[in-house]
């Protein structure tokens, strides 16, 4: 029997013995679950080569009015399997493998009521996910609790951010003991083990609430992260309906922090695309009239400092039409930014002349990059949004960056609400049918809907870049981007907008970026985003040295590897070039610590040589006394070669790797 | 009395008392000049603050058929003053002051013959010149040999290169004694004593033959420095017809070798220009396909190799459009270079389509560089010149590179005698009939006459870049461009065309540029050139941080210092941008010994404060192991501060100053 026929047989193979508990090894055999029922209560343990990872940890819901939380019963099991490699449209990889072993097991709980959950072991980790059937004996499923634990069985150090603290997720990443912690937002990076970590987060959140996580202490030290959805302003979590279909619950399970950013386990757990033409999605560099008015030289509203003027504009359509920028984002270019203006999506300022700019930028071989800032006015949004994108597909406007400024969607739903996850699809959906691609600011945290929905670009729901311009803390402390990769990275494509080369004309005392240049150029490569924006205003970019790693840098790659890191203190990403070229591309960072690292450049290919282009940190650089001492070398090199490179503090190193011709 | 009316009661005040030497001094009274005749030899005689700078010195002239240097009679002195200050309109000043004090000298030879000698001096030297006027006694005047000496009075080190082992000046200069030396070509830069740097030229050559030198030990340790005009064929030197008016031969005395750099006593000593319209002229950066020929990827002439392809030439169109350059050389574009190819400066190869490409670069904003090389059939040019031009000018093309590569021109007579002098001249006057620039390869040595002419850029005549390609000695040694700018340089523009970037693919081993990038980017602004030429190929630019610095810098300037240099060692050059910006661009090398400069910056406006940008040698560089290293940092400067260079072994710096907002 071949591989196929061996998946086969497994798949047709039901279990009956139901008392027992359920097993499922992953491919490659490390990883082993167990599933069953425990008392009437449904759980899963996860253990790797034999050690526990997650000990039983509950599973089931509380519906308004049914508990599937205990008295249930297995009554069927499916195992089955699966192994293909598919195609990204863009990403971090251009293949990827999709290989698990799955377990589909059903329960019987009260009123003869069905639910399943289904279990996928990859090698990198596990998924699972709830569905509900339609059934007569549950004509509306109206989730008031989920009742999912992920149980540690130790009290360990754990990377998040607090949910009641917050919003948007732009709270500075922390590690305490996981029973130090509130109620924390996924993905929770886990440091569970020198050698295991752990990240918990979700993919394939459709129509469902946001997950949080509560820790609660358990006994023999162990910790319960008890699953905590987002809940609608009634109290409950997910109105499903007449069936219901969970996003996945997903534990990347990691030899170490560096495979925790390479694993795809949650794109593989998203729905393939479907549409017939994807050809109008294109990733890029964009630039954009945006950090001047976050350092006060220009106002969004208008008047005597108002950015998104039209012979502004012209100047950044020109700057990128010469710097190979795709797209140029305008802030402040139609009404709804002064007070008592009505918000429109269609209406520009009268310095701001839309159709002028859209020919202009078309000539020039740019596009403009629109934004609908609806200051949490979702509903003007639904309801403009079809004019508005048929009018931005007319113009050209290829990306729209959506922005929710305001605590609660329409002053009532909360963003990550199930209510939310409604807004931000249907605003993709409708995108879709003009041709535009998707930069959601104040987003849900993404799950991989990337993969589904391939406009859906990058989202902020990140602490970003403008806090390096007024915050009050001194801005984004050194140990941030070392820590982005492990964290909210995990969910995907973060719209940090990195890249600040100007640290002058400070509008908080102190607040600027704490990091070197060197590491402004890393932070490039290392925070992804197919639709990466270079943020500092044309100006600090004109003449500037290192704005060449910029120009020449791709935003969708054929292949990422991670050669060192550890969260919180550094990092270093390895991508090739999607074109063909067989260029790399480097980013290097570190935290507060100056640090030399080695990079085994094992990813080449064998027989080529590459000319190493490395931008680092120059003679005495240091974050706080020299940021901007850059130095520039060329270096031949080759498969197993060894990169060393001196990172000051907060510094960091971006490389170009050209093969010889 | 003003001063203006000292001047011109001065003017008429004829001497008569013609036995006594004659003198005169500069306006700050520094240098003093005798002249006269003894026993019959007109001479004069040079000194500052009293100290002898050039002993009595002959004068005079052997004409085919009358001797003018000997039997000579003082008839006439008149005495003048000129002060006022001149616009350039490009160069390395905006303005220039042209201040002197002026003796005439007229003498009575054989046959009653009058001549007159006519002394300029200046603050910072003399210039002085012949005239014959027409007069019965001598209806035809045929230099058979100059008679003028500039003696020294001690045999002194001196840089140079000589007449005899050379054409085209392609020689490194060299420094030995006076008395040491073969006949050397001007400029001849002088180490008199450690606070007297001479450097001996001429001026205003528009149809005479170039000026040689040779040496010859006098008494009591002087040398004397005979002229030696670059004869025709038939041994006469200069056919001037019914009267004659030399060059002015050129003495700058400074107290340092910057000084040297900074004198403007050769263009005050040229004509002003009479056009009037100068709009077409316009400096700016060019690339071309050049090197890439001579490092032998590329063929001039038509082959599967050949460069000046139509496709070939849009990438550098693209490339040149994209990154600010204005102009695109194209070499090998025209039937000539093949075996056999009868030379035509109208008709392309096949697959170099002008017509398109002209279109296309005028699309682009860029024009072509023209290139008429001649194989030194001068006479083909000025037969085709006409036609030739004319077509340039319909197409956009609005500089030409002419060339001259052949020992003599048509095979008759050389490119420096008067023949040659007569033919460029032609070529230049043609050209501005067409709107058209010129920089002149294989030229003579300039002197000048781009103030006259000023559609006359610029000019080979120096050892540049290509040596760097192919010669056999590994490339130019480290000292060669800390030694230009105090010889060849002082003659005027240099189309040198620096900035190299990739020193790999070498066609013959070891031979490369001889320096740290830094110091191929100091060489930008310290090797002077209104058409500065980015050599190298578009592929080695592309992405390279180290363009952002050629990107911005201007080639024409408001004001030139020389904060320090040595000839041979270093030399820092510091130049105003002429766009109003108040922007610094400062170029700093040294040859094969590292050192520490620095630079006092009591040039910059002392109420701004400025972003210096600052391009240097990075961590380890080294010309020999490790020239691909440059470290790049910034730092907010003023009017008083220093900044202090570590220059590597051939490095350099290359600093950017942008005025705060």
């Amino acid at each position: 029997m071949n591989k196929l026929q061996t998946l086969i047989l497994a798949a047709i193979t039901a279990l009956t013995a139901a008392a027992a508990p359920l097993t499922l090894t992953s491919p490659d055999g490390h990883l082993s679950l167990t599933a069953g029922e425990d008392h009437g209560v449904p759980y899963y343990t996860l253990s790797r080569d034999g050690n526990v990872v997650l000990a039983p940890s509950r599973l089931g819901f509380t519906l308004s009015d049914l508990d599937l939380a205990s008295g249930m019963k297995v009554t069927k099991s499916t195992r089955t399997g699966h192994d293909d490699t598919w195609t990204t449209l863009w990403g971090e990889d251009e293949t990827i493998r999709n290989h698990y072993n799955e377990l589909a097991v059903t329960y019987r709980g009260k009123r003869g009521v069905n639910m399943t959950v289904t279990f996928r072991l990859f090698d990198d980790g596990l998924g699972f996910r709830y569905s509900i059937p339609a059934q007569k004996a549950l004509p509306d499923i109206v989730v008031t609790d989920e009742m999912t634990e992920f149980v540690l069985p130790a009290d360990v150090p754990a990377w998040s951010i607090p949910t009641n603290r917050t919003i948007y997720y732009e709270n500075l990443f922390t590690c305490d003991k996981l029973s130090a912690k509130d109620t924390v937002h996924t993905p929770l990076t886990i440091e569970a083990a020198p050698d295991l970590k752990l990240a918990i987060h979700q993919a394939a959140l459709v129509d469902y609430a946001d997950l949080n996580l509560t820790p609660r202490a358990g006994k023999d030290g162990a910790v319960r992260l008890l699953a905590t959805l987002t809940p609608w302003q009634d109290g409950t979590k997910v109105k499903a309906g007449a069936s219901l279909l969970s996003p996945w619950r997903t534990v990347i399970v990691a030899h170490n922090a560096g495979e925790l950013i390479t694993s795809r386990l949650m794109l593989n757990l998203n729905e393939p695309c479907t549409w017939d033409d994807t050809s109008w999605i294109e990733p890029g560099r964009y630039i954009g009239i945006w950090w001047s008015i976050h350092k006060k030289k220009y106002t969004w509203e208008q008047g005597p400092k108002h950015g998104a003027t039209t012979a502004n504009m012209k100047r950044y359509i020109d700057f990128a039409a010469r710097h190979g920028f795709s797209g140029v984002l305008a802030e402040g270019w139609n009404y709804g930014w002064g007070e008592g203006e009505t918000i429109s999506f269609t209406k520009p300022y009268p310095d701001y002349d839309i159709e002028e700019l859209s020919r202009y930028a078309r000539s020039k071989g740019v596009f403009i990059v629109g934004h609908t800032e609806t200051w949490g006015k979702s509903r003007l949004l639904e309801e403009q949004m079809e004019d508005a994108f048929a009018m931005y597909e007319r113009l050209g406007i290829k990306v729209v960056k959506t922005g929710y400024v305001g605590a609660m969607l329409n002053g009532e739903e909360l963003q990550h609400s199930q209510f939310g996850a409604r807004h931000y699809r249907k605003v993709l959906e409708c995108a879709a049918r003009h041709h535009i691609m998707i930069d959601n600011h104040e987003p849900m945290m993404p799950t991989g809907l990337q993969r589904t929905l391939p406009n859906l670009m990058t989202q902020e729901g990140v602490r970003g870049q403008e806090y390096n311009a007024w915050s009050e803390d001194g801005g984004n402390p050194p140990s941030h981007t070392a820590t982005l990769p492990f964290t909210r990275g995990l969910a995907g494509p973060m719209d940090f907008t990195p890249a600040i080369f100007n640290y002058r004309d400070e509008v908080v005392p102190g607040t600027r970026p704490q990091s070197t240049i060197a590491k402004q150029l890393a932070e490039f490569v290392v925070l992804y985003s197919p639709l990466q924006m270079a943020a500092d205003a044309i100006e600090s970019y004109e003449n500037h040295p290192a704005l060449s790693f910029i120009e020449s840098c791709p935003t969708t790659w054929r292949r990422t590897v991670v050669p060192n890191g550890e969260v919180g203190q550094y990092v270093t990403i390895a991508r090739e070039a999607r074109d063909g070229s067989g260029s790399w591309f480097i980013g290097s960072l570190t935290n507060e610590q100056a640090r030399t690292l080695a990079v085994l450049l094992t990813f080449l290919e064998p027989d080529a040589r590459y000319i190493a282009t490395i931008y680092e940190d120059g003679p005495g650089a240091d974050y706080i006394t020299n940021p901007m001492s850059m130095a520039i070398r060329q270096v031949e090199v080759g498969y197993g070669d060894t990169l060393t490179l001196n990172l000051a503090r907060s510094g960091g190193a971006a490389i170009r790797l050209v093969k010889c011709n």
